[in-house]
């Protein structure tokens, strides 16, 4: 057989199918499709036959005005936004539209040490300049809080040329800020707040859940509709708040930049569907995901616990179907425990860390999924106490001067040079230890002695990854080479 | 029943497949699903299940090491390219990243006059300065032919500090450039050759085709796998030539920064399928599809021609499968015979501008559409013969100064005003008249005299369209508010 007759994409997918595993990662369908009214598989039957072109009887992505703006004006309605678009790159594209709308080259954003990296794409594109604000750091678990309201305000204080304020809200652990409070800080600024709410589209529908980004006040929020309801991987919302802050022209012109000309019907298709499963069936399948996720907590589990509201301080807010296993008293990471449940119980997380797994429960989970959960968890139970104390992480260096922009360092030659001998130099490249992912250094910062200090020493911790870094070892770091 | 409870989207999908017309328009599959070796169809069969995201037993799209890795080195392989990226944010992300991997902000670039907006996207986002090569073009038809190696001589001589040259070919009437011959000329000045060859993805895989890109000696080329091929719309291809001019880790670095982080398993299959499609039937199936063509080519029609490659001037190729269907003797426009072929017979064309329609036949194609095409032809040929003479078109103004970069003018602050006063100010906008599809001013271009004339003197031509201006009656037009 020749080569050209494997399709290893295909096989893969096959074979991670075959397994069955029961799913706590995101897409949060988990495989269940999309159905219509009458319970029919539209998209499962027929999805070449549904993948069709801009069509003079269907509509245009960048420019629409039948079908496509029809659904945009449902979702917007659902949501409360003053308008919606669907995305089909991602909340990426959506987290870089609502840059590029609120910036020109040169300007200043507040946006959070701890950002997606379609953050410091935008910048990149956009050539802003980052104030960045150090989210709060529960030390003994690692876990980032998020950016306080008071944060924010002493930051606005120091840097009046700002244009707007970026956030993530909630985090990959299911933990937000408290939005309102900050929407007023920022409002009384003058300026727009940006919200990357990727893991929270769900968030507002049942009484139980933390309420919308929207909802608080927030003018530009992106949701990752994938992750948490049922559209297909990569389809995502971008909505524009009531706030009258941004111009939505630029929105739409930033989008234009930042998607293909050639949109999937069928991504679309997946958006439309999901926003009509969530407006009619949202608070009850919402319910059910409550359900199983209070049936997780009541468990009776020793050395595990499963991260809960009132171990979050004062102005944060946990979505109770964001299941954070803390490992702190077993001995193993959270990689190793993530491998184990994997192997041992077909059991897959959305994000191990050193000391957590995170659990995405969502619309798709089932009973069988969450039993296979417990019987996982319980087992885990029975590994060996921890040994080592649980020592606070040292504490990161203060972050460093920015010597270039995103955008400077993005375009500058860049050379691998010794990591002893890189101090002084200006980063190439970001570099973020997990936990508890916060990067240390981003490109065009100074390469301080405290930083390569810290790099040794987490070079040493038993279960620390550096992520961001061409060389993994870390041996070497890349730096601006200046002419 | 409430508003929530609709699907715009769906429905409309499902009435366009409803109506089962004869598709002569891209994607390529014509809803023709692709199939696995045993004949099913896993794509089809279970889109959500499929779904999945970039586990540890899949691959991840950006540091691919797995079975993403490994459908890339497949495809490599058949393309004859030392490396092949799978795109999901269509070509125009291919597009972007290699002007984005060529120039640094402020470097020169030549490209043709009559690019895809993903090459104004791609300028303004890198921040190149494009020098503008105008492409011959067939006044009679109003037909773009292409760019010739003579003017690109001509324009790198004038021009040594560019970084890189970028060619459309073939356009989308299907006409090929010598690519062969330019990218000796821009290779012998030591620069890379670009080329946007999204409708050529087939190319090279029948003798009766022209050459790919790539065996001309191309160093980047992007292609719409989706166009002539089977993948799913959006799902693309970007190849590195062999002759080592371009980083490729240039190249990965944009397309980080360019596609989402949550990409679809399911696109990335349909490029896996589609490639393995044409590597064990490739040849088959576009002799099939040449066979189709010929015989459109031999239908007896008196008033219609089809476009043929002796209609061409030395130095450009004509893809034998794409129908270009002159209207010139007849008293309609390419409008008016869309439309009615659309609404009488079902016959859906890809493009249709003043005096053609152009037909995209695939290896979707039937011969059932085939034989509605040609009863919607002999018809249309029915229509009454043209009155008024087949004047050549006026010539087109000469290109104005750039007075700001494409990136300047995309951030800069704009505002309306009557055509007539616009004289000597900066455009804001791109506006580009139809026929023949080559704008006459470009975001940062100054408007001129001559211009606001031949503007003038187009919007009193009957059937002509002007693309890209906010005001499509142009009685405004968007310019630069300097301050």
């Amino acid at each position: 057989m020749t080569p050209q007759a494997q399709a290893p994409i295909l096989e893969a997918l096959l074979a991670c199918r075959a397994r069955g595993v029961a799913p706590f990662y995101a897409p949060g369908h988990k495989g269940s499709p999309l159905r219509d009214l009458e319970g029919k598989l539209p998209l499962e039957a027929a999805v070449f036959e549904l993948d069709l072109p801009e069509l003079p009887e269907f509509d245009s992505l960048h420019d629409p005005q039948g079908p496509i703006q029809a659904a945009q004006q449902l979702a917007a309605e659902l949501y409360g936004a003053a308008q919606t678009w669907f995305l089909v790159n991602g909340s990426t594209c959506g987290v870089q539209a609502m840059i590029l709308a609120v910036c020109k080259p040169g300007d200043t954003i507040l946006v959070p040490r701890n950002a997606h990296r379609s953050v410091a794409a935008g910048l990149i594109l956009a050539d802003a300049v980052p104030v960045y604000l150090e989210p709060q750091v529960w030390q003994t678990q690692g876990l980032v809080l998020g950016v306080s309201a008071q944060s924010v305000a002493e930051a606005l204080a120091t840097h009046p040329q700002a244009r707007g304020v970026l956030l993530v809200s909630p985090s990959y652990d299911g933990i937000s800020c408290d939005l309102a409070q900050i929407a007023e800080v920022v409002h009384d600024h003058g300026l727009p707040l940006l919200v990357d709410e990727a893991h929270g589209a769900h968030f507002g529908f049942h009484p139980d859940l933390p309420p919308l980004a929207l909802a608080s006040g927030a003018d530009l929020v992106v949701q990752s509709t994938h992750k948490t309801l049922s559209a297909l991987s990569q389809a995502s919302m971008l909505h524009l708040g009531q706030g009258g802050r941004v111009q939505p022209g630029r929105v739409a012109q930033a989008l234009r930049l930042l998607q293909t000309t050639s949109p999937s019907s069928v991504l679309l298709a997946s958006l439309d569907l999901a926003r009509r499963q969530l407006a009619l069936q949202g608070k009850q399948l919402m319910q059910e995901t409550l359900n199983l996720a209070a049936q997780a907590r009541s468990w009776k589990l020793d050395r595990l616990q499963i991260l809960a509201p009132q171990h979050l301080p004062a102005g944060y807010q946990l979505d109770p179907t964001r299941l954070c296993v803390l490992l702190s008293d077993l001995a193993l990471t959270g990689f190793d425990a993530d491998d184990w449940l994997r192997e041992q119980f077909g059991v897959v997380a959305e994000l191990p860390s050193l000391r957590q797994l995170v659990f995405i429960l969502s619309l798709g989970n089932t009973q069988t999924h969450l039993e296979r959960l417990k019987a996982g968890l319980v087992a885990l139970e029975e590994f060996p106490k921890s040994q080592i104390q649980n020592a606070p992480l040292p504490a990161p260096p203060t972050s460093p001067p920015l010597r270039l922009s995103p955008r400077q360092a993005y375009f500058a030659p860049a050379v691998a040079v010794p990591l002893e001998t890189a101090i002084g130099a200006i980063s190439a490249e970001l570099l973020c230890p997990y936990p508890p992912g916060i990067p240390i250094v981003m490109p065009g910062e100074e390469i301080t002695a405290e930083i390569v200090d810290y790099l040794h020493l987490l070079k040493m911790s038993p279960g620390c990854t550096i992520s961001g870094a061409a060389d993994p070892q870390l041996r070497t770091i890349r730096v601006v080479q200046l002419s």
